[in-house]
């Protein structure tokens, strides 16, 4: 090959991968970086993966996933047409845009938000229109205004928001998706630690622009599974479910082990309430120690430093990880004087706040 | 919504989805229409899936598949950066598109192949640039000049090919990759079938544009478990590892399961080598009855009917099917008096052959 050719298109080179959040094989860090359910699986799920049979494993899955769509379709009231099931949500994400925009026209999303929103657009061509968030992370008043302004065709919005944890109501979302012109994601990722009230799946019956995402990786304690799933209208849901999406992108695995999940609501609205009341005293322990923790309804919490902290954000992150604890450090404007924590079991979370004690003191 | 209007691109809209072969749940069906592996996939492999504990699906995966690329980089005795782990193989054949051609610029196909890739083509806006294949399957002696008087940025050669089974030697890839301006994606999913003395990776050190798909669908009977890879230069991987697959796309079973698979040689010989054997007799046998079989080096056979048989080939599909034996009916020009017939054990390929005889008598 000529020296400097390459044969990637000319906007891969360009840009950067994402970072994913560091995933170490060791098992004896407290890992507190990547937003993980600190609870494991449903007993039941774990009970379907050893009864899989040779059998499903050699044959191909189910095209649509149907086992895991029956389940979603019950636990949610709707019908299967208004249900797509992804390898995760990132499929998901990657399908909205490959569905709905074409490449080259923008796509809307608030700032700061999930890192892989830029990087999926980057990959698309498509340029991103980036509305910043208030000084508490709500939303602008004009943001639908901007976005249908600079003609996007997606807006992505992550709620409960991250990196920040706070929560836009159902009637935000709902004049949302009613003000904007293009489709709106809302990316459910952390929905499961929300409070049970918070629901918008029956917004999708009144806004054809709906689109949800949800995923078992957090609330279903299965991020090594790779499962999530599209909520939305079927005029919505079908150029994804029937053109778009991988041929058999959901494994006979996850097809069966998901439904498993989901079926057991006990477990998992177990672990959703143990992570809400240790947030709520993580958020007190970090306050009392002058970190400024934003109102979190999900299953991480984002502290900015004590003023007269002695160690930066980058540094403590740093230190943490000396001792075997992972937090999320994110080199970014607002971001970079604070930490992401996820929250863990009570003695990981006692052991962060003992860690940061001797580093602070 | 306004009557009409519609969210999801013209091109989305305009399209026809990719339609997969019957997946039918009932487990009596004697199932030859989608090229799976009859044989059971690895013990070794089974135990492995056994052994999976709540916390590897607790935790997000590994974000490369790394146990899975240790296994495939000694085996194949390549470095892992040649090496990139995809969702199924049919996750790599898009990101082949999405990280080498630029929307609306043309991807380059044989013509009959396998009907997902102008389905991709369509999704990423690209036109198909289709070259015949000549009566027996082979590429015309121009297939290369063809496609850079196109312009055509990615070629994709299934080989063995399907629908006919043939097999490229080592030469003529060598020389197609030599010849192509673009990148040369040869898709290997039916290569375990082919003799194992043919073997085109080490052509990798010599071409940077070519990039050989893998699959453990068929070789390694683990079609439901979603599991491909891509070998090539690491310029060449480079920008697909770490830019362009969806982040975490294999999932941490795959990864532990398809690495044990990969271990095991000796059962997935094991099963090639019957695949051959049953090949070889269902090819004579068909003969014998009048069908005209292109010789085959993969999993499956692509059979002729007879010249003055009583029923079409599509009414013989129907027929098979009715007495719960699947086959692959095309309805396609060149393919439309053929049945393609997955080989199976040699209990099931006897029922295929009474079957037939009953069908046709």
């Amino acid at each position: 090959m000529i020296p400097g050719m390459h044969y990637e298109r000319d906007n891969i080179r360009e840009m950067a991968g994402y970072a994913p959040g560091e995933q170490p094989s060791a098992t004896e860090v407290i890992k507190l970086n990547t937003n993980e359910n600190p609870w494991p699986p449903s007993p039941a799920a774990m009970a379907v993966l050893n009864d899989i049979s040779p059998e499903a494993l050699r044959r191909y899955p189910s095209p649509t996933a149907a086992a895991f769509l029956d389940e979603a379709a019950r636990l949610h009231g709707v019908d299967k047409e208004c249900l797509v099931a992804t390898n995760g949500g990132d499929e998901l994400l990657r399908l909205a845009m490959t569905t709905f925009v074409p490449p080259g026209e923008p796509i809307g999303i608030a700032d700061p938000s999930y890192s892989l929103y830029p990087v999926l657009a980057a990959i698309h061509e498509s340029p991103i229109k980036a509305v910043e968030l208030l000084e508490d992370y709500d939303l602008p008043e004009d943001f639908a205004a901007q976005m249908n302004a600079a003609g996007v065709k997606l807006t992505l919005l992550v709620n409960p928001h991250a990196p920040s944890g706070r929560l836009f109501d159902v009637d935000r979302i709902d004049a949302l998706a009613q003000a904007l012109d293009g489709v709106l994601l809302v990316d459910e990722a952390y929905v499961d630690f929300a409070p049970a009230s918070h629901n918008v799946i029956p917004l999708i019956a009144r806004h054809d622009n709906l689109m949800i995402l949800r995923t078992l990786s957090k609330g279903y304690s299965l991020a090594g599974l790779r499962l999530g799933y599209g909520i939305g209208s079927p005029d919505l849901i079908r150029p994804i479910a029937e053109k778009t999406r991988d041929s058999y992108s959901v494994d006979a695995l996850a097809d069966a082990i998901g439904a498993a999940a989901l079926a057991d609501q006990t477990t998992a609205k177990a672990s959703w309430q143990a992570v809400r009341e240790e947030r709520a005293r993580i958020t007190e322990a970090l306050t009392e120690r002058g970190f400024a923790v934003a109102p979190s309804h999900s299953n991480f919490c984002l502290a900015r430093m004590p003023a007269a902290a002695r160690h930066s954000a980058q540094a403590t992150y740093e230190k943490l990880k000396a001792r075997n604890i992972l937090v999320r450090y994110f080199p970014a404007q607002r971001l970079n004087d604070c930490l992401r924590i996820s929250i863990g079991t009570p003695a990981q979370n006692d052991a962060l706040l003992c860690a940061l004690d001797e580093i602070l003191a």
